[in-house]
């Protein structure tokens, strides 16, 4: 358990390492100031590495910098910031087809466009929170019209290139989890009508076909039914991506009242995944599993990513703050302990992205085509503001 | 350097580890007496994990049963081993736009096919073993004709659906390698003309275009001009593969009477990768280095893999036996004994495939949809054949 003490403390140190850690490494020396957007593929002490700009982590870090304007102080540098993503995401990640490129030059120009909408859903919440920081509506309506792209492609699959071919058909839980999430940022930023009745559509599609009780499982990937495909891939799990999902349902049950349902689900699937997940031997979240507990495809299936570890973090915690179960603690202090001492550089400030299984470090790299301004400050970020809110209660 | 009676022995030794131990642990309960072709994605211990068949594995094992039919011993095991993957490949791999597919159903159903064209050089290198072995003159056409595509697809990329746009175009040393591998087996099995005049444009190509003098380095991508991509992905080295690159050049170096300049690029790509490559603290060979010490994108990037260790047993064996250059006996002993000491299975046979940096077991798995009776096998094999032709001089 946790004294009041200790939850202001942990308040305050997110705030902290927020404010004073993370952010700091970024910004402002990555605002891009000749070309836009930004500039975030850095090595450990933050020189820059490569100038390409991924453009999911483009849209993250606008997202993150409105979302400081919005959420901690009213300080221009936030949204200036945040609209020079704003600003590059429109004006150079756009193909002709209205689809978003994944991977572009400094300038702009295109590298590599993927199957994916991710790019489009981070999009969706970048124009959201500086839209609801500057009150433009064209962003406003850029959110809401991207937003509604996304809803096709998340219904209707073939409007996208396919990886595979349809003789086993398969689908992931990461549209519907994006999905959730996209339309929560997008609903509580600036407030659109489609947001609560597709979202408890997603929910219902996770508990219904991912969601496994008989083994205590949440399945990465699924039939079109639901049913398990017994074949490597289909058996992988992500149990870091799984308790993701679960605080964004705990999100859900908390907007919604503390619906006991949706905290009752979203607790369930922490639960499950964290008994998946958590390594007992070393400590820190491992990357895949099989079902079954065979070998998986992925070689690095036993390493340690940055990214479980801040999405861990907040599902412990708010399932802690929700419900007051002890073990909700417990996991939170074994999953914040781990993070901060293992992933946390204390030289230069963020944190390393890759461990290897033991908990040394295998990869410098403060940023790069997956890593940014992201899961880091979204979890310092949500956890002082959950922690603030209690404490006021 | 090594004394006669220490080359006889390693030639003993690798005779036995392939037929009493690599082999067995696939034959004969891999092949699928049902539906044709191999079951290979198996466990530690050989049970299977998967039932779906790998395009490139099929091939490769097809290959690699005629070649013991060709040059161990005319027995029908090996010869019926080979002709049930031909047929599987030639029956149930191929679109209707003549491409293969990359990952197939037990029964021969597409799963998934991909922008590249290995599929294709693994079963002309089976279509060519099997030929040479049965005398069907079905398969030797087969192999000549898909050799011909193959130069298609290697010589215009466009023809193949492009991962990238057109603004930073890139090549990978990966093509014009594996041609010249495909080219010599195709050439050494069942003769075609074109294969000398390509092998000395591909190799010219390498030699041209990826191997940098100034900084004692062999790329593994370039821009088309040939000069440095300075963004993180194009300064990613696989020094593993670069030595594969080596052996297939000292080999063509061996079938051109020792043609002294291709001798010296051999061991030059060698002794440049080496030292990129190995490991000083753990031992073993590094999959990814930047070209510049720069963190790789590749959270992974310091795992050991099994094939890089096959391919680099080759390569310094080969040039130990065509230059007497002590330096290569050593560095043989080193990769040698590393590899058979952390990946060999004593207790079930063949190896692990995924080792962390420091040499411990990541991921138990003996086969998948990359790893099969190819890498190693054909490592025993070939080092086997040279060393007994040395011996015999």
């Amino acid at each position: 358990m946790y004294s009041t003490q200790e939850l202001i403390d942990l308040r305050d140190f997110y705030r902290k390492q927020l404010l004073d850690d993370t952010i700091p490494f970024w910004f402002p020396r990555s605002i891009d100031i000749e070309q836009g957007g930004y500039l975030l593929m850095r090595d450990q002490t933050g020189n820059l590495l490569d100038d390409d700009k991924a453009v999911w982590i483009q849209g993250r870090a606008a997202w993150m910098l409105a979302t400081l304007y919005n959420t901690f102080e009213k300080d221009s540098k936030w949204i200036e910031g945040s609209k020079s993503g704003i600003d590059f995401l429109n004006n150079h990640c756009f193909d002709t087809d209205g689809r978003m490129f994944f991977h572009v030059t400094r300038n702009g120009q295109p590298l590599r466009k993927r199957r994916y909408f991710f790019s489009e859903t981070f999009a969706v919440i970048a124009n959201a929170a500086y839209a609801k920081a500057s009150g433009d509506s064209q962003a406003a309506d850029k959110a809401r019209e991207l937003f509604g792209k996304c809803i096709e492609y998340a219904s209707n699959p073939s409007l996208l290139p396919a990886k595979f071919t349809a003789v086993r058909p398969a689908k992931g839980i990461g549209v519907p989890m994006i999905m959730i999430n996209t339309a929560q940022q997008l609903r509580e930023n600036i407030g659109d009508e489609r947001c609560d009745e597709w979202i408890s559509r997603w929910i219902t599609e996770i508990e219904r076909d991912f969601i496994k009780d008989d083994i205590q499982c949440v399945m990465e990937s699924v039939a079109l039914d639901g049913s398990i495909i017994d074949h490597i891939y289909g058996r992988t799990l992500n149990p870091g991506h799984a308790m993701e999902g679960a605080w964004f349902i705990l999100h859900e049950a908390r907007y919604r009242n503390n619906d006991q349902h949706l905290i009752a689900l979203g607790c369930k699937m922490l639960d499950y995944m964290w008994e998946r997940g958590w390594d007992k031997e070393h400590g820190g979240i491992l990357y895949f599993r099989d079902v079954y507990d065979k070998p998986v495809q992925e070689y690095w299936q036993d390493m340690k990513f940055w990214w479980p570890h801040n999405e861990v973090i907040i599902a412990t915690l708010l399932a802690y703050l929700m419900t007051g179960n002890e073990k909700y603690a417990q996991w939170h202090r074994l999953v914040h302990d781990y993070a901060y001492s293992h992933f946390h550089d204390k030289e230069y400030g963020e944190w390393f992205g890759y461990l290897h299984r033991d908990g040394t470090v295998a990869q410098t790299a403060k940023g790069n085509l997956f890593k940014g301004p992201f899961h880091l400050p979204r979890q310092e970020w949500y956890c002082y503001k959950i922690l603030a809110e209690f404490l006021e209660k």
